[in-house]
């Protein structure tokens, strides 16, 4: 990629009858592909495939998915908050560990129980596309001061630009800080099995000109022994009401690492991504997806010829691992369990 | 890879004037290529480049390196030492974390004081061939009954034949523990950036039989936390005075996650792996090594471009993470100060 500026990662095009325009994420850094979705299915199919990925983002896509879906059923008032009903539950099932999907699907569902039209529809997806620009921008405001100048900051697969429909959630931080003033490195893990960190969290930072250095997964415990990181940042997929959180596979031993040399590491998530009807992270879905994603790189098979694969894409980090989260309504410290419930207790 | 078995992973062919032969583990698991070694250059080059890999399996190769660089001096008597010396160094600058290299070295360079001649050379260098398969099978005679019926192993990067004269370390043991009828499963880590545990040991123990699967290394800490490994089982490159190890990076984030579950997490590796002369971790010699090997998946540059990356080949795991030490001369317990004295106190 040269210095061009990607596509918007989601954009609708046009009103009522408009579509849904992907950026194909998984064709990044090497090709600009977008993806145009004029019904459901291909939304569906975009999250699954991860050409759209991200919590906060595939929360975004998802609520747009419900018109095109809705739209294409066409149906009578007195059917309408049914129909939403089926096209939801379809979008439901293409990835079950980010909240956001539950989250926008039930928002879009109360829309259309509010005004049983695709116009309400689309205004509950234009608003839900705002507001999660809004919250990045927020989240960026209420954490950049966690950055200090002169520090090497590691970030786990991406949280950027790609993963919302803002600047991000771990790297909206770092880019307010960095536009701030603060100058730091950042070390991004590569994020096997699909390398978002290699592929998309380094094209962000280098397009922003912030200096970042990729280490594969496995070396991040003992760079963190040897000193060779100061703070941490993580997105995350969904929040319990405890505090546990699911994120990207190999977050958890981030964690694990940071805890162990006394490394502050911060969650940066939106409301969206909370799940305060979940008790504790044992409850969170874990996707298992397909073992050819371990098993070739990049579609060349790597591995030995009749072995299999396990590929969860997530893990999920206790709450006691956590020094905060950064929400658009501010930094939440420990006790957790009480300051997640005072989150929701006042509204979103 | 068919079922057939693969050439050796070090072979001497011909006597006095013969040539070294290296099975090419680059090129595998989907090509089978021996180098033939004529000279030293090709050896380091070898080393250097993990045509040959596994603390044990460089001793080895280094020993026959120094035959066939003082072959070539053809040194007078009266400098054969110096000439053994001069190699040996050229050998020791190929690699520096593997204390096996210099050990090897050093008992090269003991044996041409001794005896001034290339057939010395060889015998030594025979004779560490032989001992290190010896020490393969002792190993695993005093480490196969703590693999339990039933388990799931953890191992990572590649300790079986590819790794030693013999059957290896770690794998020996579960090798070992398989042929004495014991019936589990392994997960092992793909172990970025070469991948060794893809294409080698996925090979190795499919090839014998044994139920492996991958994961990325990311995903081991959240399958430790779900309960999903009973024992872990890794090699060493260098062992301190104290028990602090040094071995291919992802090994320390393995024994955090062990621990923080408490999962046995043992290490196998021979006395020639141990380095009494180094108190403690921090001493050991990192290796570095190209930034490509990241940024890079098969030859293929997955990252973005304008990107650098730190790569670390190894990492150091302290002593009080582990739960033993598998050695030919038997398994060692905490305290590792006292017992890894014990160890070199009465012989080798």
């Amino acid at each position: 990629m040269g210095p061009a500026p990607l596509p918007a990662t989601i954009a609708w095009s046009g009103g009522l009858d408009g579509h849904l325009e992907i950026l194909d994420q998984t064709r990044l850094p090497h090709e600009c592909v977008v993806v145009r979705c004029d019904d459901v299915d291909t939304v569906i199919d975009a999250i699954v495939r991860l050409r759209v990925r991200g919590a906060p983002a595939i929360g975004v896509a998802a609520g747009y998915g419900l018109v095109l879906g809705v739209r294409a059923l066409n149906p009578l008032p007195n059917a309408f908050v049914d129909a939403t009903r089926t096209i939801a539950a379809r979008l439901m099932a293409a990835r079950p560990t980010a909240v956001n999907l539950q989250w926008a699907l039930d928002r879009g569902i109360a829309a259309a129980r509010s005004e049983p039209s695709v116009e309400r529809l689309l205004h509950e997806a234009r608003t839900i596309h705002e507001q999660d620009a809004a919250a990045s921008r927020a989240m960026a405001r209420h954490g950049h001061a966690l950055v200090r100048d002169g520090a090497t900051v590691l970030t786990h697969c991406n949280t950027g630009r790609l993963a919302t429909a803002g600047d991000g959630t771990a790297l909206a931080v770092l880019f307010a800080a960095w536009q701030s003033g603060a100058r730091f490195r950042v070390l991004a893990t590569e994020t096997r099995p699909l390398l978002q960190g290699a592929r998309l969290t380094a094209l962000e930072l280098h397009a922003a000109g912030i200096p970042v250095e990729l280490v594969v997964d496995g070396a991040v415990a003992g760079l963190v022994a040897r000193g060779g990181v100061d703070v941490a940042f993580v997105g995350a997929d969904r929040v319990a009401a405890n505090g546990d959180f699911a994120n990207k596979v190999g977050t958890y031993g981030i964690a694990l690492a940071c805890a162990a040399h006394r490394v502050p590491f911060h969650v940066v998530a939106p409301t969206s991504t909370f799940d305060p009807r979940i008790p504790d992270g044992a409850r969170i879905p874990i996707e298992e997806r397909d073992a050819n994603e371990v098993l070739a790189v990049a579609g060349n098979r790597v591995a030995a010829s009749g072995v299999g694969a396990r590929n969860p894409a997530f893990d999920v980090t206790p709450a006691r691992l956590v020094s905060s989260f950064v929400t658009e309504r501010g930094c939440v410290e420990a006790p957790y369990d009480v300051a997640i419930k005072a989150l929701f207790a006042t509204g979103r």
